[in-house]
């Protein structure tokens, strides 16, 4: 029996047949990412059905010091869930879905660890309660894999990161041993951090089975209006007194260009204009009101920053369709660059206050690399945490824009670094920025890491080469 | 030269003779913690100046396998501020107050670790900022022990745990290094959660020397009152309609037995009764309102709450004055008791839901030990947080209670456990809780924090058997 063939009997006789693939075919959906940039071939790919089954894989690869790879959704965009070697064992948690215990009263609830994000968000909605996590590929994504990566999205600017909705974890450790850290508690102070050491950690530690989330009461009303402002200082300016203004109630707070809204009109992909009047900057603004609430919160805030001129104009959603369809007009911001020209991305985030300094140093650096280059920053305001891309000049020819990518990234990351901001706000290290990491981070901070990988996954077996490069 | 003296002179060496302490009565304040239960001595305390003097110290300690207790106001509850062993080294972080940075625009601000949480609310109002940690030793406790403790208090429930309010830390690592953590980015994925993995390991980990703290708007009404209800069920019911009416806007929710009002009354602690009427049991609740909201929201609540019937009667503050009289009443649950007769403290947190449960069923274990004890169990109910403390019985002679400590103990860890609580919610571990941990945390988790304290501070010499007992 060949050495393939020996492993893939031994996987099946541990967790089933059915739950081992090795074909090329069958593998291809778990091997490609989004970005199709990286082509490195697993050798099986496993969808274990229990938790059992993944201590069960681990112990094996433990033993025989076989190198795996944790996936979700796979939607993430720095090939963190994708072979960086070869020859690496895929395991997709997706069939773990169970929903161990929701609790409104104690607003938690605990699912495994293949529920989807929108599953999550609709399982929540049924007891009335919110789970606010909100991103693009909220359908795909799985609750695995954005603890993992300790997803961000559009509201957490009120709500926080991936992290701060997760009260706990369960994982399976490097060894196959298993961490119960699913606690349904808000303060329990028993010992080291071990869930935020595991979420966030790109499956290098362990691997998430299972989560205990925060709940939320659910808004009744949500108030959105997409803002004219002159520019990004503006922008920091407005978000100021909005939140002075209205404390928590401003949930999401969206920078947005005009050219994202123009291309989105020239590429058939918007229903109708949705702005006010003409502006170069834009910010799309939703508050978030409660049952005992009176509506008209927006409307205030709108009224005031118009008398402190911080805005001159803007476009209020009047029905949930209207805010639908603004909430379209905000994810089609990726769509419409892919439709419009190849462009160069980054994934940033800098202190608030520096937002606008960014963006002025930004598209002057870029301009020189390239003159005509259109600059194309926006996103979370709020957060500090900018995608900060740019599309080719109108008549550069198709395929040029790559072999300025270098300069670009270059240039973009000292000024990040100038500005004290981080080179993944949002996407993570994967295979992608794991050398970036090494030239960019505090050395004594990549120290500290190493030896707990050392001290948690000591055979290197847990998603190798991933966030952290190896070492000679 | 003794080894005393020659050690002497080596750290007067270093950080100054004026800032080296090594007689008895220079160093009682720092060898001896609030509730006087811990008797070894330190051989020294030190007060480094600056932060290269602390990594001097350790560069030292490591050298000499010296082992160090990191201390900021000396307000913890459970020894870890203190020596165990006897000859420790305190090190006192109370001379770093800089304030490195305020930046209202980005709402962050970084101070060193021995700036008082007082101080640094006052930096923050400065600014019109509010740092929400609110606790009864603001005055006295620091950024630095209360972030090594993940300190709680009462705006936990809208605010969260220290751990929530710092975005980083610095801190200097057991061989002196500095590993530089300062973020001031809400977004930052690269690489692994280092802040909260120093944040709550009390010193064992690292020595915190400043950290990066959020600030948020300042409210600027407060709305207060004092519920009647008849059972800390009808508590439940009424944080689940608060938070679905308000959302965010209630930031207090505090369980007081009406015990505790007539021992403050009894003893001259109140200057009036605050009561609205008789009953058993009282909610202190308390909604935050900015700028450009209107008055009301509470007084609305609290007719939705009437109209439920799960409130018979609440008082209402009308003033400033009325607010204070409410809270220090609210701060005075601990005096009351220490006035009234010898007690037995539990700081444990169960699932909000389990409260009912856990009342219940802890009373009956106390009276079954002890007929007549008195029941006193308070706090925050909206984190599920709950100082559940035992009164002896009126008639019982001084220094009995003592005896019945461990079968009390023992009983209340084991109801806990049944209802998935935690052994200390915001107090932590130090010395007093090191063994219970053993016995109660899962053997992975404790596994995997041995692992990571081998790592980190492989000589053993941070804050050693504290939060980790020694292993053979």
């Amino acid at each position: 029996m060949s050495a393939p063939k020996a492993r893939f009997e031994a996987l099946a006789a541990l967790i089933g047949a059915q739950n081992v693939m090795g074909e090329s075919k069958d593998m291809a959906a778990f091997a490609e990412e989004p970005r199709r940039l990286y082509n490195a071939q697993p050798s099986f790919v496993l969808t274990p059905t229990s938790v059992e089954d993944v201590q069960k894989i681990m112990v094996w690869a433990n033993e025989n010091a076989v190198a795996v790879i944790p996936q979700g959704g796979n939607t993430g965009l720095v090939g963190g869930q994708v072979p960086l070697d070869g020859g690496e064992v895929i395991i997709s948690l997706k069939k773990l879905k169970a929903v161990r215990d929701i609790d409104p009263a104690t607003n938690v609830m605990i699912v495994e660890a293949g529920t989807t994000v929108l599953e999550t968000q609709q399982i929540a909605e049924e007891k009335n309660r919110l789970f606010p996590l909100s991103l693009g590929s909220e359908g795909s994504c799985q609750i695995g894999g954005i603890l993992s990566t300790n997803a961000g999205g559009t509201a957490v600017l009120a709500y926080g990161n991936s992290r701060d909705l997760c009260m706990g974890v369960e994982a399976v450790l490097a060894d196959g041993r298993l961490y119960n850290g699913l606690s349904k508690l808000r303060k329990d102070n028993t010992g080291y951090d071990l869930k935020d050491l595991l979420v966030g950690a790109e499956g290098t530690l362990g691997i998430i089975t299972a989560a205990s989330l925060k709940l939320f009461p659910r808004p009744t009303t949500f108030e959105t209006a997409l803002l004219n402002i002159e520019n990004p200082q503006a922008g920091v300016e407005v978000l100021e007194m909005v939140r002075r203004k209205s404390g928590n109630k401003v949930t999401s707070f969206e920078v947005l260009p005009t050219l994202g809204i123009e291309l989105q009109i020239k590429h058939g992909l918007a229903e109708r204009d949705p702005r006010a009047s003409a502006s170069p900057w834009h910010i799309l603004m939703e508050y978030s009101l409660f049952d005992g609430e009176e509506p008209g919160a927006l409307m205030s805030t709108l009224e005031a920053l118009f008398e402190a001129e911080l805005i001159s104009d803007a476009s209020v959603c009047q029905s949930l369709a209207d805010r639908k369809m603004m909430w379209l007009m905000r994810e089609n911001y990726a769509e419409c660059q892919t439709r419009e020209a190849e462009g160069i991305k980054h994934d940033i985030s800098v202190p608030v206050k520096n937002i606008p300094e960014l963006i002025e140093r930004g598209d002057a650096m870029a301009e020189k690399v390239i003159p005509g280059i259109r600059s194309f920053a926006f996103g979370h305001m709020g957060d500090g945490n900018i995608h900060y891309d740019f599309l080719a000049p109108i008549d550069m020819p198709k395929g040029e824009l790559r072999g300025h990518a270098a300069a670009l990234h270059d240039g973009m990351y000292e000024i990040v670094d100038d500005l004290n901001g981080s080179i993944s706000a949002e996407h993570g290290i994967g295979q992608m920025k794991a050398g970036l990491l090494q030239q960019k981070k505090d050395p004594v901070a990549l120290d500290m890491m190493y030896s707990i990988k050392q001290a948690l996954d000591p055979k290197g077996i847990l998603n190798p080469g991933k966030v952290l490069s190896r070492r000679n």
